[in-house]
């Protein structure tokens, strides 16, 4: 029988050299959260389905792996449902796999805990060019934290990361959850309805604020609540700095009665805090129309922009309350996460150079060599791999200058070739 | 909702210090082989469940992890038995991906490829101490190399990797599958009993060489074909060094016609030369009561022995028949496995010191501070990360005492703390 050749459709095999830039960019990550105190831990990628789909995951519930029961637990002929039929799937993402492990591990963990993960996730969405089934995610985490230490500590630890791959002239757009809220208040869109306002406004970026109004008025809301709701855009708009422009809507906002008295000022101290202390060249962005899909957020959102790409590029937020749903009682956390894909995707692009790579050298063994010779070679390599080189020990081909030339194609500067003499 | 806190059965939440212990190894493991001219690869969790199950896996097979049909393809209703159901599983190995890879992109790789591939693998065994249902594999393999310049390169690879991560006085336990099969067919046993065979002549280790005989006269095997066969074992074991049980098979193998006469001298020849050029202190030992369970092994195959540890930990072996299963086409392949989880579990339990740590300071911030003494203190970790040292920045307790001490016992060794003043 002759087998499939092909990954499973939607995933992807990878290739050398895409294999060097990722582990490239990992170990950079790394190091760097590293230095920022963030420990590294690990998940299964298998999660009980209960969690999975415990509308903590938004949309991604709907594209989750599952994974068939096993043994006696399969009971075909009774089964009714899809449901009947698993008991585990693949992890949509990093963030509910934390929360459940620092709900299981909490007393054996510090507080903050900072947490570092890195590792796949699955995602069963319509294949599509640089988007794949499996890909890898990044994220840091802080729990138990409720200041904007956290924020800040996150962005900094992510922006410096991103500067350390050559990244620059990018952007974090920030907003909050409560400014989100409460600009809907303010203008009087009924509170149930808000997480539509957040779907619609979500669009911004593509039809812009004039789309976003017709989108409003065609759904039916109320011209009045539409048009201050759109006037609040445009105010901001009017201005040019961060800083004005939140200034403004603090004024509306708090005069109205719409919003806690903390909640501008503290997003203001994060912005202020982030530029003193920055270690890469980015812009801090306050932008009130990035939403976040995920509803456990309650509080800050961030996203990466890079001038390379339109769309962001990572993400993250405050979601305090997330924790409860395991233990009971709520602890606070926020996380940003790192487009790794995107990130890689760039950087392939952009044919990136690796720093420091080491020096590759082939030995080509002639046929003929004895076992004595072949083991002079190889002790010669051997030498020369301690020294720091990467050393190829190969069969000579009949046709060695196409091999030398295939070799030098794969980054091999130098040749030995070893004679029986 | 109470979510659930545990990780699905058989699998495991890895917590930081034993990440760092993982991270340490990986960084190591991947060092050594990029020197030996590995090059790294990777393939997605998901196989096709046609290429799991194609008698590659043994009886791995019986324990893969299937995923259920998305969408329109799932047919409940039509559904007669599990095949119907799933139509990917979770990898149980990193060699059946290997080769679908292999297959996959043989125009884009060299000749002969040297693949280094870590990554997780699933098998739904029974859950016990140590040994999880999620597992890190770590193999190196050569594809395309006939000699056994690919046996002694990866030997070499991998004990000069274990001799680096501080194990010595392990053993390779080597030996050849074409021997196996010669001294079945010398002895007389049936051809087709050879896989029976094996699987008795496995226990030896558990139940000696009287327990061997006996099981075989047990099972209805001819007393004659039982005695000569041990016969071979109470020979071999008469002589001391692995040369002269080489030389002493040899002798009444091929004077038999048993075995090709090309078999042991290649065998002796990767012994001589690997004794030559190894790099860390380990034994070879010729073993011919190996027999490593896989049965697409078509020659050489090897075990590694730790002391600390009575079973094998790690092995691998040359599979020359198995890229033709994909491309109809056969190929020489050759690998070896390090048993990674064995290997942290060794390194756990010595409670191994990471060379190299960087040094861990914790800055203290009291709730008092201003923004501006807060973004003071968070420049000054900025420039401390930059001298190489990792900073933890939290806000201080108000039971200061018990968070250094609780601190000191993560490592950190100096404090800095940041007051109001």
């Amino acid at each position: 029988m002759t087998l499939i050749k092909k990954p499973v459709t939607g995933m992807k095999d990878i290739l050398p050299a895409e294999m060097e830039i990722r582990n490239y960019c990992i170990s950079v990550i790394k190091q760097t959260y590293a230095e920022f105190g963030f420990q590294e831990i690990e998940t299964p990628c298998v999660e009980s389905i209960e969690n999975l789909t415990s509308k903590s995951g938004g949309d991604n519930e709907k594209l989750i792996f599952k994974i068939l029961k096993r043994g006696e637990k399969l009971k075909l002929d009774e089964a009714s449902s899809e449901a009947d039929l698993v008991d585990g799937g693949l992890r949509y993402d990093l963030t509910v796999p934390l929360v459940r492990y620092y709900s299981n591990h909490e007393n054996e963990l510090p507080t903050p805990f900072k947490a570092l993960q890195m590792g796949n996730v699955w995602r069963a969405d319509r294949p599509q060019k640089g988007r794949y089934r499996q890909f890898m995610q990044c994220d840091i985490d802080i729990i138990g934290e409720p200041t904007n230490l956290a924020e800040i500590e996150l962005i900094t630890a992510t922006t410096t990361t991103l500067g350390r791959l050559g990244f620059k002239e990018f952007e974090i757009h920030i907003n909050e959850r409560r400014i989100l809220k409460a600009m809907a208040v303010y203008s009087g869109f009924p509170d149930e309805k808000f997480d539509d306002v957040c779907i619609i406004l979500d669009k911004m970026d593509k039809i812009g604020l004039d789309g976003v109004k017709k989108e409003f008025l065609e759904d039916g809301y109320s011209a009045e609540a539409v048009e201050k709701y759109v006037g609040l855009f445009e105010g901001m708009n009017a201005k040019t700095s961060w800083s004005e422009k939140l200034d403004w809507l603090e004024q509306k906002l708090t005069e109205a009665g719409a919003v806690a008295d903390d909640v501008i000022p503290n997003l203001r101290s994060t912005i202020e805090t982030v530029i003193k202390v920055k270690q890469a060249d980015f812009k801090m962005v306050f932008d009130p129309t990035i939403v976040r899909g995920m509803s456990y957020y309650t509080g800050t959102i961030f996203e990466i922009r890079m001038p390379e790409l339109g769309i962001s590029c990572g993400g993250g937020g405050r979601y305090d309350g997330m924790v409860g749903k395991f233990t009971g009682r709520d602890v606070p956390a926020c996380g940003f996460s790192i487009g790794f894909e995107r990130i890689i995707l760039i950087l392939m692009e952009q044919h990136f150079e690796i720093p420091g790579k080491r020096e590759k050298v082939a030995f080509l063994l002639d046929k003929g060599l004895s076992e004595e010779q072949t083991a002079q070679a190889l002790i010669k390599a051997g030498e020369e791999r301690k020294a720091g080189k990467s050393v190829l020990v190969v069969r000579m081909n009949k046709n060695k200058k196409f091999q030398k030339q295939q070799l030098s194609d794969q980054g091999y500067t130098s040749f030995e070739e070893f004679y029986n003499n």
